[in-house]
């Protein structure tokens, strides 16, 4: 097809390899360099078609590994037909890289084909690796786990008398995580020549090149000094990853590592990581490329396959192409990072002994703006959690306001015992955790935060409050930087979300104290954030029309509720729900169901929870929250099953 | 007094040197080496003192640290006499080593002299380091941390254009956590050249040499490859610790690092870590001497303190002496761990994929037997637990059963997020924390626990447990290693307690059901664990005479409560009290009471929770209890005002 062909890859048309042409490739008489070069070259093709169809993804870690996953799974791991639990085991310790591991399962018929369009969706493919996938040996997307599993493996398999190699895949960023560092030694230790860790080597993490963030310094001496066998190679270069791989069957006394040198969005022009101007954000960390940058880089992509194809024998690549996904229309919605972004500011405008702490996030946090603004007051710790929140603490120590972000998932749990730690001198620090909740639901699980209230809420003295509206963000904000006796966990939902209801113009935030959207008689309804009350808020007006009349109550404080108040706002009402954004043990439901409970109502109150039960699923918002039964349905079939079951009526 | 007086010293009267002697020698004309010392050799006379009185502590690594320590306070850090928020600073990142700081700061004057004999008392001087105590710039005693601490100090002292030096004393344990080689590089992307930081290098760390637990290798090489600045000395030799701290005076442009060579338990000759022979545990990391160590001890320090101030010139030392408070008597008592050593190794005799892991702490793990009975499942972590999770997550990824150990307070915090990545997976671990709750209550907040059934409860199918007897620990331990679903915690009181009652010869373990261990018709009491419902039960013995019946009920699930169940032991009592050896946020009680209120009870029940409501205070544990209203005067006084004032009653 040719040029022909090309010119018809437009906006809404996505082109994909099916997996009869990697077939063709596969069964081809060439050799191992050149085989490996093609297929490497297909899954671009085929990476670069999924995140565009999901609309989300990670281009430009997934193409900076592709060759060294292709070599490996092409020519390196063993007994890969006797299926994942007896061959060598490969996994990427970074996670991000997820599509271009689907692409080459797909390329290799590892999965079946139809999966290659559900990247992202409901029971397809998670954003982040998980296990229930075939092939994925590991659970990731929470960073520098990787190694220790590793470990793990090994040992398991040294204990069952298996021999299997392990090949972990990591990132640059990831090298900031403690728990890198912390699983080297052992390893040497145990002598574990069974692991050999490939750093895909692109110099950049989620938002900009490493060495501006935190620099990885001189990696090869780190290595070595941690006892680990060190080599280094161009991470494109297959016949050098081949000699390389070689050179290392020699180490039998110790683990390896090859710092490979990539190029971060290698292969498409416009997206590699030097393309990058000087003081600019890399572009495709994550998120999808847009029409045109779809059709340019799918483009050159199919360019360089096809003249793959021609130069091996193989003639004209034969595509097959599906419409696009449409693009979500743009709502007038509540942005609360935004919002944040404004508020943080202000009080930073006030207070010069605000300071801001970031790990990687820069943009998600929304600190692009506050970063350019206070450069004094702004630290850049990179992916490094722990070491933020325990700066933080030092900080406090000396009299700052220390400000600290990272998502919601990660700033609740990887740094809990440093916390803790923070809330025990009795100082103040202000977490910000974004991406809250449930959604977006196309990262997956690792990302999904429905587990942080629980994880923080016991912390002395922490004040955790969720907004659900911009103008909430400022008057938390105002009262978590200004008012608070103690820390405080500032929860926030990155998404947008058009909120059918406005909070009283005269309300004010009280800790342990919510304020009413909407009033009903027949039963009270508790919850927190946008989505989650915007849902609740549908569905009580959809109940409204059948002579159901629920309150709405938006109580933002996660982990104090103020019992008089409570006592108040209850009133005559003998059926309440709770709702959260968050597994029902441990959320805010549990603590009003708890409270309820010393109130010692009469006659008694009945509590129905609602929430999260259970690991939470991959896939588009919508399908999300249906699944989890969280949307405007969901929460209706919810309320009316329990209604027509009470015994008031 | 010399020979005369040293022949006085006996089993229960203990030697401490007054605050005068302190002057004697601060104030004569002496070279600042023999100065720092003979004041070294003075606070480990009152080093041993305190911990000889206190019955617990940490000697080995406080003597290890005590010229080191000395040298800093009277030669090295400026502006002492401005107090602590003007001074340079100082803080010990490691924290064990709280006594010999203490002594220095009660040699110099820095504390009130009598504190120093409240060692590990109520409103005393804590067990780790507590920023309440002047001159204390860090709550440590959770390891790791002192980098990242020195670092935000720095960050903020800039930041108000203050200069101040920050000296970080790190242990040998310590850098086996991955936070310490996190904290590393942006101290030199920082140019923090204020921060010294100095490795007490006594090449053991709890229980035995770091070599035989996770090697620390090529230190230099390390610290070298990371950017900082390296040097290295005898951490005895004072005049060697002057030279290299004024060789560093020259380096302005990244931050310092000092390994200092020293000798655990260093000064007293039996006590020294190369007296220990190969093969045997290290005896004096944590825990007091006995009344003949004690003895031999003190007699070797005095002799050489006297040595040294006769040289000087200073004559006599004049000691002071008190008697040492009495032993604990030995009671019958239930004793958990020693019950799980042996539940643990009839699971793994009958279970070949039982592995054992341990994060530095086999002996307080109650991990010795196994680790001799099997050498080839036992995995020695060191001070990694992050790593010891993820590792565990292989393991069991790859077909094993991993039992992880530490102690709760760093078990459920440190490695959070490892632990819900791993039950992601849906996969089966043990996790296994000891020295859970509030006693002993010596150690201080860090190492209390009481925040972890919160860190824990809400992941996903993991059951968490609390056994009350050893027949208990033996019942969960089979249930948890064999029937549980999905992984599972185990919560272990260290502390022997004499239980008063028996459980039921037929008591079965079913997850979210008890069982009743004491009758009674006028209130129902929920607890878990040997000394909250032992104190119950004695409250409830005595309420009894007064005619009020208190049923007692066993709830060893600290995550899961049947709710038919619930609704059956509750029965018609109108009066519930749950109990929490936790923070009331997150503890079992709060599940219990939004347990109670999912019911919908007619007439309605009122539940009052009881439990620890702010941040543990240190202390012999029956101040401990006392303070937090948790001993049986505190129940039974919380008892009886509630059951005054019920409606019922």
């Amino acid at each position: 097809m040719g040029e022909q062909q090309l010119d018809v890859v437009t906006s809404d048309e996505l082109k994909y390899v099916p997996r009869s042409e990697f077939g063709r490739l596969l069964a081809a008489d060439l050799d191992a360099q050149t085989r490996t070069q093609a297929f490497a070259a297909l899954c671009r093709i085929n990476t670069l078609y999924m995140i565009a169809q999901a609309w989300s993804g990670h281009l430009g870690t997934s193409f900076s590994s592709l060759e060294i996953m292709s070599w490996l799974f092409l020519n390196e791991l063993r007994d890969l037909d006797k299926g994942p639990d007896a061959c060598d085991v490969f996994f990427s310790s970074k996670g991000h890289d997820a599509p271009a591991l689907y692409s080459v399962f797909m390329g290799l018929g590892l999965m079946p084909d139809d999966k290659l369009h559900q990247l992202r969706r409901l029971h397809g493919l998670p954003g982040h690796p998980h296990v229930e996938t075939p092939y994925i040996q590991a659970n990731t997307g929470s960073l520098g786990m990787g190694v220790s599993k590793a470990k793990g493996m090994v040992f398991a398999d040294r204990l069952m008398g298996r021999e299997r190699k392990v090949f972990v895949l990591a990132g640059d960023g990831e090298l900031q995580e403690g728990q890198f560092w912390e699983s080297l030694p052992t390893a040497v230790h145990h002598r574990m020549h069974e692991i050999v860790v490939i750093v895909d080597h692109n110099k950049m993490q989620s938002d900009t090149w490493v060495a501006d963030v935190n620099d990885l310094g001189d990696l090869e001496a780190k290595f070595s000094a941690f006892g680990w066998h060190v080599t280094r190679v161009d991470g494109h270069d297959t016949a050098a990853l081949h000699a390389t791989l070689r050179s290392l069957d020699a180490v039998t006394d110790r683990p390896k590592v090859i710092i490979a040198d990539t190029v971060k969005g290698k292969g498409v022009s416009f997206m590699e990581g030097p393309a990058t101007e000087a003081g600019q954000l890399y572009l495709f960390h994550s998120g999808a490329p847009n029409e045109d940058q779809y059709a340019r880089g799918s483009l050159e992509l199919i360019e360089k396959a096809q003249a793959l194809f021609t130069s091996s024998g193989l003639g004209t690549l034969a595509l097959e192409s599906r419409q696009r996904t449409a693009r979500k229309p743009v709502l007038a919605v509540q942005r609360l990072v935004a919002a944040y972004t404004n508020a943080l500011i202000a009080q930073a405008s006030r207070n010069p002994r605000v300071i801001a702490l970031d790990a990687d996030l820069v943009k998600d946090c929304g600190l692009i703006e506050f970063r350019d603004q206070f450069p004094s007051r702004f630290f850049e710790c990179g992916i490094a959690e722990q070491d933020m929140v325990s700066m933080a603490c030092g900080m406090a120590h000396r009299g700052a306001l220390p400000v600290v972000h990272s998502f919601a998932c990660f700033l609740a749990a990887r740094p809990n015992e440093q916390i803790y730690n923070q809330a025990s001198e009795a100082t103040r620090v202000v977490y910000v955790g974004s991406l809250a909740g449930l959604l977006p639901g196309g990262p997956g699980h690792s990302h999904q935060s429905v587990r942080d209230i629980s994880a923080l809420g016991a912390v002395p003295k922490l004040l955790a409050a969720e907004p659900c509206t911009e103008r909430e963000v400022e008057l938390l904000v105002d009262y978590l930087f200004n008012h608070a006796e103690g820390s405080s966990y500032l929860r926030l939902v990155s998404l947008g979300w058009p909120v059918p209801f406005e909070l009283p113009a005269a309300y004010e935030v009280v800790p342990g104290r919510g304020v009413v959207v909407r009033e009903g008689r027949d039963a009270v309804v508790f919850g927190y954030g946008p989505w989650l009350l915007s849902n609740a808020y549908e569905a009580a007006q959809q109940l409204a029309s059948q002579g159901v009349d629920l309150k709405i109550v938006n109580l933002p404080w996660l982990n104090r509720v103020d019992r008089e108040w409570l006592r108040e706002v209850v009133g005559s009402a003998r059926q309440i729900f709770t709702l959260d954004n968050h597994y029902l043990h441990g959320g805010q439901g549990e603590m009003i169901a708890a409270a309820v409970s010393t109130l010692g109502l009469e006659p008694s109150v009945r509590v129905t929870p609602i929430g999260v039960t259970e690991l939470p699923e991959c896939g588009t918002n919508e399908e999300v929250l249906a699944y989890h039964q969280l949307d405007t349905e969901g929460l209706l079939r919810q309320f009316s099953a329990q209604l027509a079951g009470a015994p008031g009526r």
